[in-house]
C-alpha cells in the first residue's frame, strides 16, 4: 500500500484506559472497528487525540503494535512517533515500521524552542535512517512551534521521505502557499477540525480527524462532496456538523472524544491527569449534538 | 437601490493626488468608470485604500459628493465614514446619506482602545440617527480593535440599521460563527483578499477589495463560479489571482493600486505621506503579474 | 531654557471640555497650575491623556497656545504634535515651536501600518524642518506600531533633533537595550506608570505621567528617591502608589483622570466620545484610593 | 534546613553528557563544585538548562541522587521535577523528597493546554503527598501555559506547600501583582535573566539562573547590592553583566552554558538532539564577553 495512497478522512483513534488507569487494548479495537466501519481511509494512532505524550515507552509500543495488528492493511496506518529527542522519535519511527506502519507522523514536540536548523535537523536524522513515508506536522497549539512555508518547503525539498505536511495551524492562508510553492505537487492535509470545508476547497487531500470516533459518516459526506464539486451539498454537510466539531476542539479531544464513545456505546475511561474528563454539563451537551446529528 | 442588494464584488475606490500633493477628481472618475466597466455590484469610497484616514474634513466631502454623483446609481455605493470621534463619525454618515449613498461603513478606529461599551454605544449614536443602513466593520489590523462575533451579534441585534458585517481578520472561523449564531440570516462580507475563494465558500455575500481596479474580470468570474457551484473552477480562478491579491496586501492597498493604475494607463499620483510609493522593484513584479493575468 | 534639561517628573495634561464638549481652558489653566504647584519637572499638553488624537485642528491649537503661555517656562513645555500625515505633524511641530515649546514629542501614528522606511523619513521630513528637539514616542497600545530598537537608534544616530525617546512598551528590557547601544548617552523617559520604579533604576531620565494631576507629592519623591540612591524609600513609595497607578492605566488616562480631577475639585468635564467617563463603581474605588494617599 | 530559606543566587546545573551520550557524572560533580565555590545560596539541578525534560526516567533519577549527595546540605537544593503527567510528578517529587531535598519545582508542562482547573488539580494532588516545600513555576515560553495571578494566588491560598513562586514571563508586572496581593508576604524568585535588577528591586527573594556556571561572582555581587540598598553599584553591576546574561537566553541556556564550560575548564558535552550545540561564531563572542568578565 503507497503512502501516497493517502487521503480523505483520517481518523485519530483515542487511548483507552481502564478504572486503574491501564491500557485498555480491547476497547481501543472497538473504537478501531468502529472507525473502519464507518469508512475513514486511513488509521492514525497516538497522536495528540491518542495522548501520545502521556505514555510510558512500553504502553506507547503496545499500542503501537495493536493497532497496526488490528488495521491489518485494511486502510493505511500513519502511527504518530513525535518525542521531545530526536533519538526518541527515530526509535518510535523505526519500531512504527518496523511493526507495518504505512507511514509516521513527526510533530517537533520541544520544550525549549528549536532553531529552525535544530529543526531542520530532527527531521533529516529521522528521514535519514527509515524506509517509509514522513507526514511533517506542524502545530503550534501543541508543539509551541511553528514552522515557517518557508521552512516546511526546505525540509520537503531536502529530506527524500518527508512527502506529506499536516497543517494545524487554523490559517488557510498556509494551506495556499503551500499549494503555490509546491505547483499543487506536495500533498497537504488539514488538522484544524473547524477548517474541514475551507481546506478541501483549497485543495487539502485529506483531514485528519478524531470526529470520526463520534459522526465518521458526516465526515465522509463532507469529503466525498467537496470531491465530487457539490458546493452546496458540501456547504450543508459541513455547517451542520460544525458544532459538534467547534466542541471537540474547544473541550480538548482526548476528553470530548472518550466521552462521546461512552455516550455511543464505548467504555474508553478517562484522559490521563492533569487532563480531566468531560464534566456533567459538557456531557449532556455533547448528548444533544449528538442526538441531533446521529 | 435596496441595501439588501449589495452583494458580489464591491470594489474600492483609491483617492488619487496630483503632483502637489491635491485632490485628481477627473483620475478618481476613471478608476470608478473602470470599475464599472469591469462589472462591480457595488462602489465603495474612502475606505482603507481610499486613504479616508488621510485626508481633511473638505477633502473627505469632496471625494464622497464626486464620487455619489459618478456613481450615479448605476451600483450601489457604499461609503465608509469612519472617524475617531463619534461625532465626526455621525457627520459624515449624514453627509453620505444626504448625498446619496446607499450604505455607509462604520470601523471602530481608536486611539485609545476602546471598551466593548464604548464600541457599541459608538454603533447606537450612528444608528440612531441615520436613515440608511451600516454596515459594520471588523478589522483589527488597522483599527487596533477586534470586535467578538459576541459583541457585533449584539451590536446587529440592538441597533436596526446596521444590517451588514464585514470582516478583515484573515480568520474564516469568524465567518463560520457569524452564520451559525444568526442561523445564517446575517449577510457578512469578505474584506481579507487572500479569503476570497474560502468566504465565498462560507457563505460571503461579497467581497470587499481593492483588486478590481486592477483585475476585475478575474474577481468577478470567481465571484460567479461560488454562485454556481462550480467548485473546480473557481479553484483555478482563485490560485490563478491569489499571488496578485497577496501582493497588494502585503505591500500596502494605496501604494500597490496605484501603481497598478499607473502601469494600466491611469495616473493616480502618490499615496499621502508617511505612506510611500511602491518602489521600483515592487512595480516590476507588479507589472510581471499583471502581464500575466490581464 | 535647554531640552537635555528636561528630566524627572513630566506632566501630562488633560484636555477639559464644557458641558456642551467645547473647549474650557480656563479649568487646563487650574489643572496646569496645580501640576507646576505640584513640583512636576515639565508639561507636556496634548499627548494620549490630552486627547489629542479627538481634537480638531483649530482646537489643538488653541490648547496648544493657551497651554505655552499659562507655563510661561517656569518648567519646559514638550508639545505632542503626532498626526496621521506627515504634513500634519510637521504643521503642528512647527507651530508649537513658535509658539516657544521647548520640544515635541512624535508617535507615529498609523492607520496603514508603516514600514520602517516609512517611519524613518516620517521622522527625517519633521526633524529637517524643525529647530527644537524632539523626542521620539514608542507605544504600540496606541499607534499599533511598535518600533525595534535598531530603527529608533537608527532614527537617533541619523536625525539630529531626535535627542530623547519616550518608551511605552512596558517591556523594560527595551530600555536596558537603549542603555547598552547608546553607551548611556542617550536619554529614555518611561511612559508606562507601572514601571516606574524599575525605569528610573534602570536609568530613565525622566517619568512621563498624567499621575501628578491626582498625586504629585508621591510620583515626586519616588523621583527624588532614586536619584538619592535610597532603594529602600524608593520600593516602599513605589508600592503605595502603585495600585492607583495600575488604575488609571487600566481605566483609560482621560476617563480616570478627568474623574479623579473632579473628585479633588476641578471640574474637566467627560472626554471626547466615543470615550466614555468613568462610571460610578469607578468613581468609588478612585476616591478610596486617593483617600488613602492624599 | 528550612525552605525558607531560599533566598539569593539559586545556580541551576547543566546535566553533562560524554561523547556517547551517556551522563557524565563526575562533570556534573566538577560543575556543583564550581557554582558552590562561587557563592551561590542554593542549588537546583533538572530544570531547563538541565535538560530535564530530554532525559529518560533512570538518568533523571541518577541525576537527582548525585546531585544531592554531592552537594550535600551545604546549601539547599531545589529538584525541579515537572512531568507531562500528574502522576509522573509526584513520584519524581517523592524520590527527591525521599533522597533529602529541601524542595521541589513544578512547571505545568504540557502537550494539551490545561484549563485552570486541570493546573489546580495537578498542583493539589502533588502537594497533597508531599512534605517538603514546591516553587510553584510559571514559565509559558518552555510550557505553553501562563498561569494568571489569579491563578497563582489561588493555589498558593489552597495548596499549603506551595509556599514559592518563581516568575518567568519576562513581566516585571507580574511580580509588583504577586508583592500586592500577598501584601509582601508570598516569596517570588525571578526565573528571567535580563529581570535581575529589576526582579530584586521589585523585592525578588531571589534569582534563578545558569549564570554562576559562569560568572558567580557577578552575580552574588549584584545580589548583594541590591540587599544593601546601594542602587548605584547595583546598576553598574547589572548593566556589566547584561550582554552576557541576553546571550546565554538568546542562545538556548544547555547550548550556551555548555559552551561556556567547555571555554572554562569543565568538559559538559553537547546538549542532547534535536539542541545543538553552540557554533563557532557563538563560542567566539561567548569568548569574547567572558575575556571581559572574569
Amino acid at each position: 500500500m503507497s503512502a501516497q495512497a493517502i487521503h480523505g478522512i483520517i481518523g485519530y483513534t483515542i487511548t483507552p484506559f481502564d478504572a486503574e488507569g491501564h491500557l485498555d487494548l480491547p476497547a481501543l479495537g472497538h473504537s478501531i472497528e468502529r472507525l473502519i466501519e464507518g469508512g475513514v481511509h486511513a488509521i492514525a494512532p497516538l497522536g495528540s487525540t491518542g495522548e501520545g505524550a502521556y505514555l510510558t515507552e512500553q504502553e506507547w509500543e503496545a499500542v503501537a503494535k495493536f493497532t497496526l495488528t488490528q488495521v491489518n492493511q485494511r486502510v493505511p496506518t500513519i502511527v504518530s512517533v513525535s518525542d521531545l529527542t530526536t533519538a526518541g522519535t527515530l526509535r518510535r519511527a523505526r519500531f512504527a515500521e518496523e511493526h507495518g506502519a504505512d507511514a509516521v507522523m513527526v510533530l517537533p514536540i520541544s520544550y525549549w524552542k528549536l532553531s529552525e536548523e535544530e529543526i531542520f535537523e530532527h527531521y533529516r536524522a529521522v528521514g535519514d535512517q527509515l524506509g517509509i513515508p514522513i507526514m511533517l506536522y506542524n502545530n503550534p497549539g501543541t508543539s509551541g512551534i511553528d514552522m515557517s512555508v518557508d521552512l516546511i518547503m526546505r525540509i520537503v525539498n531536502s529530506v527524500g521521505n518527508v512527502t506529506m505536511v499536516k497543517e494545524s495551524t487554523g490559517d488557510i492562508q498556509r494551506m495556499h502557499q503551500l499549494h503555490l510553492r509546491s505547483q499543487g505537487q506536495l500533498p497537504f492535509y488539514n488538522g484544524c477540525n473547524p477548517l474541514a470545508l475551507e481546506a478541501f476547497v483549497a485543495g487539502a487531500k485529506g483531514w485528519c480527524t478524531a470526529a470520526p470516533n463520534l459522526i465518521p459518516e458526516l465526515n465522509c459526506q463532507l469529503y466525498m462532496a467537496t470531491s465530487e464539486g457539490q458546493l452546496d451539498k458540501a456547504k450543508a454537510l459541513f455547517y451542520r456538523q460544525l458544532p459538534l466539531l467547534d466542541f471537540i476542539l474547544r473541550g480538548g479531544l482526548p476528553s470530548t472524544i472518550k466521552a462521546g464513545l461512552r455516550l455511543t456505546g464505548i467504555e474508553a475511561g478517562a484522559p490521563r491527569r492533569p487532563l480531566s474528563a468531560l464534566n456533567a454539563e459538557g456531557c449532556r451537551q455533547l448528548q444533544g449534538m449528538l442526538n441531533e446529528l446521529t
